[in-house]
């Protein structure tokens, strides 16, 4: 039976000229790249800045703005604890209840000793976050505001450029966690407008190991790792090579595809979610259901005017009346050959339930059973067909186990 | 011309078969390795375990003590930092004065706002921490102290195992930094008898961008990041899995080979010091001089009964009279198809004059003057012949310039 990979939230596969960016590295860059007096730390400098202007072409970043970090999860926490630090005076967080795992425990981290404390926004139904309900939680004491440009289980789009300028009126600093956005929707640092934003070559056909974190010119941040003066001295230690070659390589080619990508995968997405929920009684979405369709740039602020929000293309997030256990489901749809996921991969072991799931109003049961189906560069139409076949099987198979 | 390396200490040249290892895991490997539902998911956790073994076998630690970071700099300032936020009523940290530069700024991050103090231990003119000038710092204030197995300038080896023994009757926490040492010579965790040790991939024939913190069973520390739960809950967020395949690969070899290595190297760093030294007037080793030799295994204590310490096999550390410039002395030797290095890969840029030469005494002329020659798995007798044939060339074209 062939097999389907439904899982590009938690890792995409390789682009083919991924695989073979980082076979040449493999074979040759063992330089040093800081080592500028010789040819073989020339040599490597020249492959990590290359990347470097690729990564940053991705964002419409300039590429000294662009630091390499080993994931999206350390962007994350290096963002929230980095910029936090360097204003000492102010004692107070902000961001959306259904922030990624990894920007939710830096801001737990800091919170720990009661010397700091948060605000966590409510979100509506479909996880979008209201700019004046995040202004409101804005004080005096405010050093940052932190939000998910796109939300990894439930694809939800978030109005970050309305935030960030909500933010900037009030003279505040705000990082975006674009790592589920970067390389499935455009991503403009400039139209955000915001101080920094992360991003992770998992999530754009690049390897697992390489996160970036964009620092606006003249933004202070503290380095989580001090040492030597890699990554003008913000990052310190040895880079990743093989890996940030692969980076490179990915986002030259995700950002060249993604507004004809996004176009295919919203309609193989479409197609799965519509689909799944004809063929399987009491399958339910989660995230937006209202498919904003407009010819312009991606535009959250437009589409929370029509009552909905836009979701990331491909992601097909629900949950099925009676299957209370997605590990249960996750497990027979891989022997069905299916590879899907019940969160993102950093969260699913973290905690038993997801707080996503529970913020946007779903019982303990409801979101203990929900599965996500998510889409990328090399699923084909025929897997979609493969998932509407195979799916409401098991799912009806389960049913009658469960129901014993 | 023949080009020959001889930067051993900043980065090892990959082995063929972690080129190979990785090469394949790049074309196979982009599953999610926490992804334990689906058998993608399963097939990466396979690799990285099996790579956390290999990695646990070269410094004789259990898998689950073994924790990847993305390069050595990491590793240090996670053990540092670590370490000391789990004793928030222990506020004063004990180095030797000659750490990397990853270790003393972690330091100095911690002691930037006087909360902390630290104490930096002298060393004798070969770089040799005495360990009672080490505990007659220890105070019943200090959280943690942190040693280089093997200094990466100077390749003075520590008496790390005498350190612990002494900082474990005061009930004190030990980190060693065994980044330089770690496949160069053995390294034993029991042995040494630390709580913590950092190791690096590119210090032993694996790519850059992989270290590992081992952490003692039982030893708490906190996470620099949060987030998921890879790598036991310690270290969130995805992993590098094609580096560390590699740096897996890399164990395995540099763990077979390492007794007949360091034996093979020793012999051709003590030619080419020689050497050097007989060829060009005013030529001054720095480190130990002393080759201690044993037939057991590496003893530091030993050796310094001796009166002198042992260096890391194939590491030739100089100055030169008359050439205190070691950057315009690099670029020549580059001209000359030789890739040396004035320091490690880090601190180069770091700082103008290295804080380890000046410890030992050198003026500020000197340490400016002063470059390193480290030979590695690579390095042939042919190379060292066309060191000793080109570098005294070098050297006497640079003093004609410098002298005009």
């Amino acid at each position: 039976m062939e097999r389907i990979y439904a899982d590009d939230a938690s890792a995409t596969p390789l682009y083919p000229e991924v695989t073979v960016a980082m076979q040449d590295a493999a074979a040759l860059a063992w330089g040093t790249a800081s080592a500028l007096e010789y040819r073989e730390g020339r040599a490597a400098a020249h492959l990590l800045e290359r990347a470097r202007q690729e990564v940053a072409a991705l964002i419409n970043a300039r590429p000294e703005e662009v630091y390499f970090t080993s994931n999206g999860t350390e962007a994350n926490n290096w963002a929230v604890k980095g910029l936090a630090a360097t204003q000492p005076d102010k004692r107070h967080l902000v961001i959306p209840a259904i922030e990624h795992i990894s920007v939710l425990n830096a801001v737990k981290r800091l919170t720990q000793f009661g010397t700091m404390r948060s605000t966590l926004v409510p979100v509506n139904a479909q996880g979008l976050v209201e700019p004046a309900a995040v202004e409101a939680a804005l004080t005096g004491e405010t050093a940052l505001v932190s939000v998910q440009l796109a939300n990894n289980e439930l694809g939800t789009i978030q109005p970050v450029a309305e935030l960030a300028a909500r933010a900037k009126r009030q003279g505040l600093l705000i990082h975006a966690d674009a790592v589920a956005a970067a390389g499935r929707i455009p991503v403009d640092v400039r139209q955000l407008g915001v101080d920094a934003l992360s991003v992770a070559a998992n999530q754009f056909g690049g390897p697992s190991g390489v996160g970036a974190l964009y620092i606006r010119e003249g933004v202070r941040i503290q380095p989580l790792f001090d040492g030597g003066t890699q990554e003008q001295g913000r990052r310190a230690g040895g880079e990743n090579l093989v890996g940030i070659v692969g980076a490179g390589a990915a986002a030259a080619r995700a950002g060249r595809d993604v507004v004809t990508e996004r176009q295919r995968r919203r309609v193989l997405g479409d197609r799965l979610l519509n689909g799944l929920q004809e063929r399987i009684d009491g399958a339910h979405a989660t995230g937006p259901t209202l498919q904003a369709r407009r010819a312009g740039p991606w535009g959250p602020a437009s589409a929370s005017e029509q009552g909905g929000a836009e979701r990331l293309p491909g992601h097909v997030s629900l949950w099925v009346d009676g299957v209370e256990d997605s590990e249960a489901l996750l497990r027979a749809l891989d022997l069905a050959g299916i590879a899907a996921s019940n969160g993102s991969a950093c969260s699913s072991k973290a905690m038993k339930t997801s707080h996503v799931l529970k913020a946007v109003g779903l019982t303990e049961a409801q979101a203990e059973g929900a599965v996500i189906f998510s889409l990328g560069w090399a699923t084909t139409e025929q897997d979609v067909d493969g998932l509407l076949e195979r799916v409401p099987k098991v799912v009806a198979q389960l049913r009658q186990v469960l129901a014993k």
